[in-house]
């Protein structure tokens, strides 16, 4: 039998305060960490990164999955969208609360989540938008291990061996060099 | 009683291939993840930075702790040397065999570690001298979010509250905001 709660909650990571020049690697692994780590896609601020996109899919187009990439958009709406269609906001921060205190609280929520992450500075108003403030370690860490670790502890550390649907490459595990199947 | 195996194994990071203009985001990254996450030190290879080595050094110096930073050795060196004095290196990429499978071998082992991140591309030869290679996830992945995953696994999960000694600020948990203590 299928009831409601059988649906597997979506899982976005929104990236805020993206800079083209800047943080154009920074926010590359951030994406490859969420699409790795299984979340369902990424949406960026706020500049237009055409390129970024581009990196992305090529990743998804060869290594399957159906992560989705988004640029452009401001974070107040991409919030505020969430929120209204029924959605927590989880933001990732050394000031939050620490991960193994609160993790079980979110992992047994069923509402979809939108993760959110900042370079350097993030505006204050965020702390309070956030339905939950989480430290990954409260120590200056980077945004891209927080994203992991929430995401490898979020899935109860069973996602590191999925492999992807609609893969056309495919690494097998090799002791000592380097393998890759074609589909 | 106190044997000989009851000393903690000493955990350095080795950074290879930085590039000082391009790299220096993503190995900060790198060396705040270690360092956050219970590594001893980092040693950055190829250029010596010493921007980078002061970033890091006022972050332990604010956050507690005996951080080492050391940039500019030749990595092949840094290797040799490990291994002469009887350490083992882990070398982390997504072509390696898998975290879940690989990781009680490593930590039973109470050698030294020296765990290999490198930058896009690394030289072939490294596959052969690591005596592990490790795959977090078999996809495109961040050496940053490997790095996260691998030592939050390598410590078995109870390293992220854990605080620092000589801390001289200390970041206290909130639920909606922001707050720093001096020691």
């Amino acid at each position: 039998m299928t009831t409601e709660t059988d649906r597997k909650p979506r899982l976005m990571v929104l990236r805020i305060g993206h800079r083209i020049q800047r943080d154009v690697r920074v926010t590359t692994h951030v994406c490859l960490t969420a699409r790795a780590l299984g979340a369902d896609g990424v949406i960026v601020t706020d500049a237009k990164d055409r390129r970024l996109s581009e990196t992305i899919e090529r990743v998804t187009s060869e290594f399957g999955g159906h992560f989705t990439v988004e640029t452009g958009k401001p974070w107040r709406r991409a919030l505020a969208e969430w929120h209204k269609a029924g959605g927590k906001v989880v933001h990732l921060t050394a000031y939050g609360m620490p991960l193994p205190k609160i993790i079980g609280e979110i992992r047994s929520s069923g509402e979809d989540k939108l993760v959110v992450v900042g370079a350097e500075k993030v505006p204050g108003e965020l702390f309070h938008l956030a339905d939950w403030n989480v430290a990954v370690t409260s120590q200056p860490i980077s945004e891209v291990s927080a994203l992991a670790i929430f995401l490898d502890w979020l899935f109860e550390h069973r996602r590191l061996e999925k492999g992807f649907a609609d893969a056309k490459l495919r690494i097998i595990p090799t002791e000592h060099g380097k393998r890759v199947e074609k589909a």
